[in-house]
């Protein structure tokens, strides 16, 4: 088995993470005989933009197209405007690729504590199915009136028939193999009252091709405070691109922090490279001291196996992850600990080849 | 001092939660000589609609207009479709007249725990401003090519400079007054780039007019996670009507559950009535039980006192809920108890006749 990788560190604690990463992909490629991970690293980040004008070469997807995938850690620097740094790298590349699934579990890891004062933590695993190619992440709208009392901004949340229908058939099929069989649906027509009854509707259609799934279409405001008072009830959560962006830092924040939170950008037809990656951004704050937590990167690389159905190594990543929190001495100071990024990533590295 | 209220308790649990206000202040004006709330009830509600086919009556806002303040309960009932319910009513109230500050607290009430495990709840204290007149909520858009596998809704958020400043300006003055002089501004500008950057903008352009207050911007995601990982940090949170609609129920699961959240739609320049009204909704699955927690309609009251410059009376109202919720022996519900919603009316009803 032999897969290339495009490999993006981007900026801040983006490459301290990835190296950790990147010392994974190498201890399964040891531990397993027959499977090769090639892999390119690429400069493309704000330095790379403050050089070039650019975030990428202007052949960049051209580039990336030919790899079977791609790993990124963080993009985003103090002194280039964040939509810069989002629109033209992260962006083109979930939208040229039909990355149109952004997957994030929110699963309590053995070994952590959640921040909420709740029992049956062990229930509390479940996946938000993110739309990730349209919706209120658009660049169509602008502005008038400029320099007068008068301006004003219009931004269009763009919702398709096509890409609601491929983002909830995904949600249902994911559904269907999980034993809670339940689909959540994140909505606001109350007060969004053209996109969202529109979505309710494509959510009713497809709801009824599946009729073993139970369906419940939640406003996000509500939604969002279930989050915290019975995160258990929840199986797959579906939710546009910015309501998935909320709800998954909000996951994220329920199961222990961003610095654990995966993620993967999905095209499900395969057609195109998928991306993993690591929710957190670039975190200008604590970049450059080496104490950024490399689990929500490492995670993501488990992902990556179970999008390349190596069930086995993806479990054995977790195993080294889980391992690791449940011993408890090589912790990153998130998590509690006096441990570096580095000490982090070898400890797990150190548990893969155990296993 | 004689003020008029007009009073629209809406459906499900509203009448219920409405019932146990109109108590409230009652055993103001009786308790408190010479200040006097006449109140009329206004039955507008899914059931007016579905005889009237409309929410209200045709000149209803005229009417309203006369009050100087109107209390609502809740108002959706199954069988009307939210948008009617909230387009025809709650919108049209809050936008004609000019409520364009939607004033949420979140604030932990003696007597309460928080379902966060975390320290310092007594510094679990802030306020939420709300954008309420544009923005994410606005009934401009539409479909195209329904029926078809092209069929596409837009929806367009619309943010003015006018709406955005005195939302804005209103969030800095109201820092200027409290404690911790700080301001967070909630965005999505690396996601939505035409209304976002302009969002930023102009907090740059009011926050530099109050250089006494610290501002921190922060994305969406983001801040709802700091809302689980470190709400005490906050003080003065304002947001566009989305945003705040999302931060607000999520405020209220952080502080005990939406039975208790209040909140006011005030019209700052008091040219308009301003309404108060509970954050939660109707309801229908606790509706006519007489369980539902009348708390947040009470609180909504001790908003109202403070709009019409009434402290002391507001504070009365915030000492007998706290005092009924120390005790902890008549409590609904949600709050673990097993009291009705009348009982802890009329135990809060007891406390304000003690002071
Ligand atoms: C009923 C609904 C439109 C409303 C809103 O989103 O504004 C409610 O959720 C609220 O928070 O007052
Ligand atoms: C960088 C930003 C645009 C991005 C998003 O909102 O999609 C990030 O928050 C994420 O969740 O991947």
């Amino acid at each position: 088995l032999h897969y290339s990788i495009a490999v993006i560190p981007g900026d801040g604690i983006g490459p301290e993470v990835m190296n950790e990463g990147l010392k994974v992909l190498r201890a399964i490629e040891e531990s397993h005989g027959g499977i090769r991970f090639a892999h390119d690293v690429m400069d493309w980040n704000c330095t790379y933009y403050l050089t070039h004008g650019r975030m990428m070469p202007e052949n960049g997807l051209e580039l990336l197209k030919d790899y079977d995938l791609i790993l990124l850690g963080a993009v985003g620097a103090p002194g280039v405007p964040d939509h810069v740094s989002v629109w033209e790298l992260i962006l083109p590349i979930r939208r040229t690729f039909q990355q149109y699934v952004n997957l994030r579990p929110v699963k309590l890891l053995r070994g952590l504590e959640s921040p909420l004062r709740y029992k049956g933590h062990a229930d509390l695993d479940f996946v938000v199915v993110r739309e990730n190619t349209e919706g209120e992440y658009s660049n169509m709208g602008g502005r008038i009136h400029q320099g007068t009392p008068y301006e004003m901004a219009v931004q269009n949340n763009v919702f398709t028939r096509y890409g609601t229908e491929r983002i909830l058939k995904y949600a249902y099929s994911l559904a269907e193999k999980r034993p809670k069989k339940r689909v959540t649906a994140a909505t606001k027509s109350n007060g969004i009252n053209h996109s969202m009854p529109f979505w309710d509707e494509i959510v009713g259609e497809i709801s009824k091709e599946h009729p073993g799934i139970e369906t419940n279409l939640y406003h996000i405001d509500a939604l969002a405070a279930y989050f915290i008072t019975r995160p258990e009830t929840f199986d797959v959560v579906v939710a546009s691109n910015l309501f998935g962006d909320i709800l998954t830092d909000l996951g994220a924040a329920i199961v222990g922090g961003l610095g654990l939170a995966p993620s993967g950008n999905i095209n499900p037809e395969r057609k195109y490279p998928s991306m993993f990656e690591p929710i957190h951004g670039s975190a200008p704050d604590i970049a450059g001291k080496g104490i950024a937590n490399p689990i929500a990167q490492i995670w993501s690389l488990s992902m990556m196996m179970d999008h390349l159905d190596l069930p086995d190594i993806s479990a054995v990543i977790m195993n080294a992850i889980e391992g690791v929190l449940l011993e408890g001495k090589v912790l990153t100071p998130d998590l509690g600990g006096k441990a570096t990024t580095r000490e982090l990533g070898d400890e797990i590295v150190r548990h893969i080849y155990q296993n």
